[in-house]
């Protein structure tokens, strides 16, 4: 049995407000990341500022403009993306490794994917944009089908009915991660329409994450892209 | 207004058990049809050989091998297809008009198909059937495409995740009627997930009938199909 | 198989934040539309001016006000319905063929009925609105039976239980597209009752679209009209 | 406050597998009745025979066929009636009072409306019986107005889309009882679209039972029907 | 057949915006309503004075705060009540005849009960008010036991698990009309739990309108109303 | 942190087919009961062998009839219950702690409760059974509550609306455990409905176990049970 | 049966807008509990002007911050606490019997989880905080065993899948209650899917409140603590 | 683009019945498999046969017995599993590569994880079986977790609450594939809720297939085991 499972002391950085788990790189190989929407402001900061001294570096997602303003204040270097609502500061150059596609249906969807490929970025992995090629205009795909084909791992971002993985999932041969989105109106139901489509999908090789849930895409195909590349 | 509204006595053919809506054809252009399924075998009987009488022919839905056997029985000449479970009796021979092209996602949904393609041939459309081309073998669906092109109306029938009529949607000119199936599993909610895709597609030119409801997409079509026909 | 599914260079408009499918009007018959909600400014105008640049019209839904004072000013001559939410240059007059009914139970369901009315004269179709026609006072439905029967298709609108579709199409020959709307409240689900109701009707010749979808039903009684008009 | 209420010993007939309500009657101005579905076979009957020998009468709904045999031996003189399969024995020659009209949309729904009407019938009330006058053939409904609304009260059974409610209720003075029936396939869900059509219903004067409850609609109408009969 | 549904002419008063349906009195035997909720201020005053002017009195729902004020100042003497969001106005001075019982769980459901209350006022019943006995607190209900026996009808307004009418269903001769409310949060689905409670209610007598609508539950209360009193 | 957690060799018992939890009476202070439903006969006797050889005693639930006759030949002395569906073998006379009420709404409840009674009393409680006292004939019910008051816990059984609890929650001082069933038709949802009702209850002191779930009930009342015999 | 039941006079403080059930405590052991969210300003002061007058101490719950200023001015010495949204006065210094353990998964659960302790405080019970210890780092939990073991009871507060109490219920003796929070996004649908998790959960000992009522788990846990420390 | 999706007379195999994808192999790296869970007789047998000869080897899923007996006779060295119901012939000897844990929650989820190892190893990679450690008993789970920790991938199988992927995705470096099952009662939904569970993990590093897929989960399962055994 793993000895971190046993030692009280060690693995839990305790801020009073918050327990941060700073075994997390040792126990599954990814830092500790912040989920920013909701939290207070000094609470915040504060978990910013301990996790990139503990880690030498710190991820945020879901932050909002303001959060985004004040992060970049507090922690000089910093970078906000106001699309993807990800903040992070990685002072080391790393070279990205391996290649995962990220592909969306439309321009809706791009905020989730870009929350996807932000955190393949973070984590050291390679990823490809290749957005608005929904099934309604099949040429779109196709003419596509050599890039996605030579990820390691494909995340497929799609909101209303939600077909692009099962499409995608018929011409390649490594995994897809299936995203739905929130993006529609009437029966998408806030997106659980996209999901079942994903979750019922006929085609082989896809697998699905929560709605909107960009992150945990992205953190999934780094798994699969760093096992793809560690014998390199 | 129509006057067959307002008339008290005509349009019904009472039959006790059974308030047949005589009027229909000239109401709506097409005969009154019998959902078989459930119906008592003598009243499934009468009901066939009354419209038989008032119509000159009559179709029945939904029939199973059983009531397909009796129903033979009592109407020399009728003839019961066990895959769509339509049992019917049309004794002139006629031209079948236009065309309408009906798709299947998988082998699964053939049975649907059926009852849709024996629909528009009883009500005097030629039907063409392109089966088992789903879209994780996107090259299957792309070798009929011009078949699928050049009818009048496509009715695109899918189970599981359904996304077949999006991507069609996006090939053709004419009218999709989608047919979401039952047929899947688990998450498949009986067929719930397949009508929500397709009643949430980023296509246009699609409209969604009931869940395994053929022969309302038979109808559907057959509606289009001479109107497109009408004035040549 | 189309020759346009294999152009890899035709068929899309690439402005960096958007792919727009400029193939769609040979594919398909109808121009690329805009689905303005959610665009910010600048693109939301340059993907109409490169429309119509390319189209020689263009056609966009669910502008809120705002948006549309913002395209009239960049596009002079546009025009921007406030009801119906639509904005659209279309400089040639064209003269409306065949005809539609675009049909509503209440007052509250107009703006979704007008968003097809206006698809429908958009895409060169004649739409004869008749609204507030509900079943709870049938006479007023009634008295318009003849002109809802002189359609080659009707648009039925809907909200709360969504019974009219179900009584239109006991009526005419022609297919009825049924719009479920959001109106109403409490167990309406905002919307998905309705949408229920009209999956479920016993009448015939009905077919479906997604709640408040007046685009998309006035794009497929675009083209059911236009089959029934074509051999004139 | 009631008597009735407080007394521990009165107003329950305990017959150790079950405690019978005996004090309905001078609570509520009904008899006890039995639920048979599920109940094991010599309990059904000693249930059945006490409660004749206090009311002098007593009513069964959800009885099978079995059942049915088996409480004609026991009882003699008790009727079985197998389309609303109710029991019921009933000594005395009883006046049936005022009028309540028992509408359905299909011949489907008439095994429910069967158990509405001798629910009626059971306690005194005169049952009227219109049977499919569904909405997709209007003209049907449209010839029995009259009798519909001669009605103190109408009970409107339907399944499917169950929209036959909606348009009686804009065409009578007197309420509605709707009963969603669990007729149809797809997603009808078991009666639950029907059952959120009539709860939405744009028209008034209609309020609604649980899906198949044929006897609560039974029994509301009684209550109302009663009412109106009281002062003559 | 009623004359009133042939006459294209009657019955209609058509504003442009609106058609009117002024028939109503004589068809259902109660005034058209205005439900206020989202109309147009000039739309709405326009309603007010014309249904005024054709029925010698109007009422409206849904009404807020300022539209209140403003339909105050367009028809002088008319009376807008913040709790139950009704404005009404009815120059002559009624006699309230019967009794209908408006009872509620909790304070929370007292702006639906009013609503419920203002509705039986308006057509002429007398309503009494039983506010705040919710099952919780038992001896609160049953104190008020002979109160509520006595009416004619009783509307029985809960939210959360909505368990009062089963109550009162067992206590009474009368029918009870069921209100499920939005009160409460979590798992109460909007009210969609209360509503299922009600549909399920073991009691009998009850049936159950649309979640919040007070306006139907008054409406079919004063049918009932009506008809306990015609022979008097 | 418990030592029990760390024993890697400890506390399975592991029958190849299946790991038996051996060490749950130290660590939850409860013997490994049987889930007997699904089981192939010849794991379900070697688990009955095993545990009661293990604990000196075992219980086993949701067993049918048949494999209680074979449980009965393969362990003498085991006593089946055909109504709770129990079997179980606990040779030393025990005496039965406290006191745990075991209510149910209507006769349709009490397998359910009997799964609950015969729990409580295998793990040393005493339970009192109060059954058919459903809130529809509350002078039932009212004539029960001194001994429901005298209970350490009640367990409350109800299906259909489910609102048993509520009435009992504001009664007693002790906690109330509901248990939803799945008696009832239609729009009951196979036991969601009175879920929900009893998850949204205004009464306080209840919370809330899966449908049908008569042992998780019994469980949890015997945890409270000994809490409150602990100190005697 | 209990005397209070048949008071008519007593046990209610009739407030004109409310009837405060000033029964509670003799009947159930709790003092009446006022909910503030909604409630209106003089209608919230005095009904805690009321009840501390008729108790000598109160307590509210889902009190905003507006509302605790107000009711600081009104109350003096009464103490808001922002965090839990609580409110109250309790002038007598009180020794906290026994120990509940008040558990959650997250930081985001603590608003509720504050509301469960604050609950248990006021009624007198000792809680005991442990924060932030979800499954997904396990060592956080296993860490702080011991503690949770010492509880008479657990309240066990998780969002998203809500996974804790299971992990819980199988290293604990005495009772869990679950508290499912409306914490998360997407497929968490406000709550219900942690709410099904709980449940459903295959460990034992575990009952579940509504989704985010801290305030019920208080309740319910300071019964069972009382129980458990009645007899020292 | 790739030239297989071009040809149309290229992989398909057309049956007449079914048209087989043989182009699956070299588009996606794996053979056609067979549902066969209703397939007719004599067309699953030409299928098998077909595909054999085809691919030199054949894997079946959801065949029952009679139908594993039928394919033993068709084709000799056939094997059928019973309990994860596949049927499979692959002459060569291969060795299976990498390692994939396939881990249960309880005994009843062992037959959707069968279907997933018999996936994982017909197409050539090592499935290392850890069953019956679900978490309501984490001594056994933990006990595994280097065993889980040194797999390439997981495939976690769990019914009821489905936590089981929650506590392993906090333990391991890889992607965890969750299988929600049916297995469970009551307000498991048929194993949505287990399946709402795991996309709403907590956890990181998981995705979730349909429910009762194991299939799919070992399919996708190997897709990541070749990518980590692929450089070696």
């Amino acid at each position: 049995m793993d000895e971190s499972l046993l030692n009280e002391n060690n693995g839990i950085l305790d801020l009073g407000f918050a327990r941060l788990d700073t075994d997390r790189r040792s126990r599954c190989g990814f830092d500790e990341v912040v989920y920013c929407s909701g939290k207070e402001d000094e609470y915040l900061i504060e978990i910013f500022k301990t996790l990139y001294n503990d880690q030498g570096r710190v991820f945020g997602t879901r932050a909002d403009k303001r959060q985004g303003e004040l992060l970049k204040k507090a922690l000089p270097g910093l970078v906000y993306d106001e699309v993807s609502k990800t903040a992070f500061l990685k002072p080391e150059k790393e070279e990205l490794i391996g290649r995962i596609a990220v592909v969306t249906a439309g321009t809706a969807d791009i905020a989730v994917a870009e929350e996807a490929a932000r955190t393949c970025e973070y984590f050291g992995s390679y990823a490809e944009r290749i957005y608005d090629v929904g099934v309604s205009g099949l040429h779109r795909l196709l003419s596509k089908v050599d890039n996605i084909r030579a990820a390691n791992c494909v995340i497929a971002v799609a909101g209303m009915e939600g077909a692009l993985p099962s499409v995608i999932g018929g011409l390649v041969f490594n995994p897809v991660i299936a995203v739905p989105t929130s993006v529609g109106y009437g029966a998408n139901l806030g997106g659980i329409s996209a999901l079942l489509t994903m979750i019922n999908s006929c085609a082989n090789g896809i697998s699905v994450v929560n709605i909107d849930n960009g992150f945990g895409a992205g953190y999934n195909a780094v798994q699969i892209n760093r096992l793809a590349c560690k014998n390199n």
